[in-house]
């Protein structure tokens, strides 16, 4: 890269800001503080090709992609997303593949009111790493320790279909139809970040998450800060249609252990069942399905430091071999 | 890097925060907003192996740099540090490797209150993304677009032995003295980001940039944004002792042109001569030596985009063939 080609860069990632006293172009960017009684919440992702996205990842995706798991983080705070700070590594300045990360970078960005307020860009290995700064009422947020037994367990939309994409990329999985592919595909490239279900929840559920290593493992992350026992019903997880052309087994590891769905796995007491569902409606169309899986146990009742399991249609627990991707067992590439 | 290793990673970059309403392990940090009046000043920086520092840097060094790079630019802004964010990608999990990045960027936090309230960790080539956040009063920023014709041009400390200790790694520099190499090396591996003088000079000074790519390069950056010409009295410039033993044209190439000092270019009204000297002292030891090196001039009168130029005793202006270092035409290996 040299300094015409950073120039360059530049233009694509410098746009009109809409709440932002000092953007791009200073030593650091100056941001007005939030409303009074608002905290800021603050989230920052690494996207690594070969890790976290396939080498060749079409680029207008990608730059949707890098923005949407940071935004994700958010969604599962509650937080409502008002700056991204972007850090690119690039092996080289192709105007035509920045000009397209950027657009998808900059639209979704536009559909949720965020402003591109700072950023960094090098020489060096492709990689993103985006930073979203969000605002937030402290004591409606959406924390990982606050799931209390007797609380129902819920996720938002299905899960399964980003794994069953990265199949497909890969060659492991030949026996989808086109459409189905496509979307599942679309799923693992352009995943949408449950914002409006996040605000929508701010106040009401006591704890989330959002599914990124798979919807067990991140249930057990939740567990452990809660020191309580999520306990998922099988019979009641969503089942994607897509999927229904894969081998059971197939098709149940993919919806329990499939990670980059960005749904959401949230709790919230019984009591709240009808607000819940009047929630997910009011965020419409960003997610409009959530479905109840589980229940909070006592932690105590079972093992001592919490966590998730899975039960058969008995109330059986079921063993899982693998309880979630483990981004570096089981790489994208 | 396996989910064992993941934790060990979790536990060397966990610590107790001090102002942090909730810190590392969930979706998300939470931030109380900064106080009335203030605003938030932010900025990020990706750090890449090969371009940014050399293959084999010494840890404990690094995790120092990588954080100490961040914070020189909420100085050169004239923001108080308050948190940081940890983003790395990493080759493999080294425990000793990893103890001892983690306490070098420990060290430096704790030496500004800066809470560590966030990261993210993934495989990958070796790189670190560092985002602070900072407080400022907004009318007190030192913004790189203030400087105005007739104020006087300083910088703190002095440039050069940056570029002359990387000179001496790449073996392009035998003929220094062996504490002078090691002083040059420190200045490139562990430098110190001038946060007590920024602040000192808040309000004081009318535009701050901080020397990375090289003082004529940073200078010209900061007469772009402000639309005026910077120029510089090459007899001015403060000339470290350790580079005594470079041939004069090398010495000039480090000391105009060198990058990674971390120091500060700055502009401030004749009428606040005293008052700069008076703030550097009292930012004494983060730095209390400033140089007046030069004037600002109306671009209008020489250029029409605004710079820097270089001037000899007599006020000739002097052709610099290489303006700075540009990161990526030299990159460090």
């Amino acid at each position: 890269l040299t300094s015409p080609e950073f120039a360059l860069i530049a233009r694509h990632f410098t746009r009109v800001t809409r709440h932002t006293r000092l953007g791009v172009g200073d030593d650091a960017a100056l941001l007005d503080a939030p409303h009074a009684g608002h905290a800021l919440a603050v989230s920052t992702d690494l996207l690594v090709e070969g890790t976290h996205f396939l080498r060749g990842t079409d680029p207008h995706r990608l730059g949707h992609k890098v923005l949407a798991v940071n935004l994700s983080d958010l969604a599962a705070m509650g937080a409502r997303p008002r700056w991204a700070f972007l850090a690119m590594a690039l092996p080289e300045a192709d105007d035509v593949w920045l000009a397209a990360f950027a657009d998808g970078f900059h639209a979704l960005a536009a559909e949720h009111g965020v402003d591109l307020a700072g950023g960094d860009t090098t020489r060096g290995p492709r990689g993103f790493c985006v930073t979203v700064i969000g605002e937030i009422d402290p004591l409606r947020a959406l924390r990982r320790d606050g799931a209390r037994p007797g609380d129902d367990v819920w996720v938002s939309g299905c899960t399964g279909e980003a794994a069953a994409g990265l199949a497909v990329l890969q060659g492991r999985c030949a026996s989808m139809a086109p459409s189905d592919a496509a979307r599942c595909i679309e799923r693992l490239e352009r995943p949408q970040p449950r914002v409006a279900l996040g605000l929508a929840l701010a106040g009401l559920a006591t704890a989330a998450i959002d599914v990124s290593d798979g919807l067990l493992a991140d249930a057990a992350h939740l567990g452990e800060r809660s020191g309580a026992l999520l306990s998922i019903d099988l019979v009641r997880m969503p089942q994607p249609s897509t999927l229904a052309a894969l081998d059971p087994g197939a098709r149940r590891d993919a919806v329990l252990s499939g990670g980059d769905d960005y749904e959401l796995v949230f709790c919230a007491p019984r009591a709240s069942r009808d607000a819940i569902v009047a929630a997910a409606a009011a965020a419409a169309p960003d997610c409009s399905v959530v479905t109840r899986i589980g229940r909070v146990e006592a932690a105590d009742a079972v093992s001592r430091v919490g966590g998730a399991r899975l039960l058969d249609r008995d109330g059986r627990e079921i063993a899982i071999a693998r309880a979630g991707f483990d981004h570096f067992a089981a790489a994208a590439a």
